[in-house]
């Protein structure tokens, strides 16, 4: 069985209009699917108003317990309540979770040798039965990138590692179409020009690209968890513009990973 | 099949001790069930924080637009979602929603002759198949008081009436016990005297205290709710301290309120 999940990037949602766009495009998607959504500047914007000050350790953002509070209210209150109401009005029956909600993801808190990032979650296990079972009752699940760790304590965790868990987690019951959306047309060979897409790459491509520094940083990470996901087992990664989502799915735009 | 539906204040909400105290009871209440919280003094914290200023119309808070966003960020986020975490971490698997979520609890925003409530909702209708699967995936739920109309609008809804509608919609299917669980110890005879309480009490009892004004205020709208629930087919009503939860759905404690 077909499953579409989908991520979309703070970009988007900081947009009412292109969001508006967006979910019009993601609402008739046919078939079962997941909505994976970025935090978005909103909570950098409810931080500041509520004299919540960001703390930076080498240039990395940490999420103290203050913050933690800021991104569950803004991610998992107002971002996913405001895109299920909206996904209702379009005939799309969805319903939002965070990783807690049926204990749907399990993570735990990061450690690091160096950095303390705070409440900040990698992702242990992804509860397939569960989901499946959401999906059966023909529900459109939407995540926020908030997780737990089983013990009481939400987690700040990356949207784009969410949807790879997901995908490769429910990729052993359906065939899953993983889709990075962002603001780009897909993989560029040269960053500054939005006709250069590459339409698809394999490892040993993306390696070659890599060392001659063509790939540029945000897409680094993208393009790894779409390797990490198709090596254990996800059907199709692609990576695209939100705007051309039918296109993205259908093979006609963006950039497709491929395992060879 | 039994069904507790458990509605809890913001007083306990408030108060971490007393909601974690509340929490141990409330999983180790063996079956089906379902929790609904209220909104608690947070939702005022966040709102002056921000510097939003809460309207009032003939002494009634109005939720305008910026207050409806600070409602859903902190009933949908930070309270619905540590309260699924802190359940999850006590074995009891629960999934958190609002009215959106799987389109539970459809609803219009309040017609008022002379008052606008703003965006506050009153309940048409509650998807009790959508529950019942839920319920059947061996889920517990917790609702918190935010519904939908079906267009996209998010709804500020009062917990006691969902607590009340989810009673009636599922009364059909499920045996239910409704608590309303607060901070007195059920219905009394003298405000004043914890000890006064009436262990049973039928509509014409309860006009009767209401005639003679021994009914205070804050206990007329719970009363009311609890009896249209009764006359719609809900098996039980009981009102009483949330902290007593086991001996109120044993019939040992609080007020049960009776169709006789």
């Amino acid at each position: 069985m077909q499953l579409s999940i989908i991520k979309i990037g703070g970009n988007i949602i900081d947009d009412e209009t292109r969001l508006a766009v967006f979910l019009d495009t993601f609402a008739a998607v046919p078939g079962k699917k997941i909505l994976v959504h970025g935090g978005g500047k909103l909570a950098t914007k409810v931080a500041e108003g509520l004299g919540i000050r960001q703390q930076l350790v080498d240039g990395r953002r940490v999420t103290d317990g203050e913050t933690l509070k800021v991104v569950t209210m803004v991610y998992a209150g107002t971002i996913n309540k405001n895109i299920v109401a909206q996904l209702q009005a379009r005939g799309c029956d969805a319903i939002g979770l965070t990783g807690a909600d049926g204990n749907s993801i399990l993570a735990h808190k990061r450690v690091h040798p160096e950095i303390d990032y705070g409440f900040v979650g990698d992702v242990d296990s992804v509860n397939a039965a569960f989901l499946t079972g959401l999906l059966m009752l023909e529900k459109t699940i939407v995540f926020a990138p908030v997780t737990h760790d089983g013990k009481g304590l939400l987690l700040n965790t990356n949207a784009d590692t969410i949807a790879q868990e997901l995908a490769t987690g429910l990729g052993r019951s359906f065939d899953v179409s993983l889709v990075y959306s962002f603001e780009k047309s897909g993989v560029l060979r040269d960053a500054g020009d939005e006709s250069s897409v590459i339409g698809r790459i394999g490892p040993s491509e993306y390696q070659e690209l890599k060392a001659k520094r063509l790939i540029f940083a945000g897409m680094i990470p993208k393009l790894d968890n779409a390797f990490a996901a198709l090596r254990s087992g996800v059907g199709k990664v692609i990576i695209g513009r939100a705007e051309e989502l039918p296109l993205l799915l259908a093979g006609k735009a963006g950039t497709t990973i491929v395992n060879e």
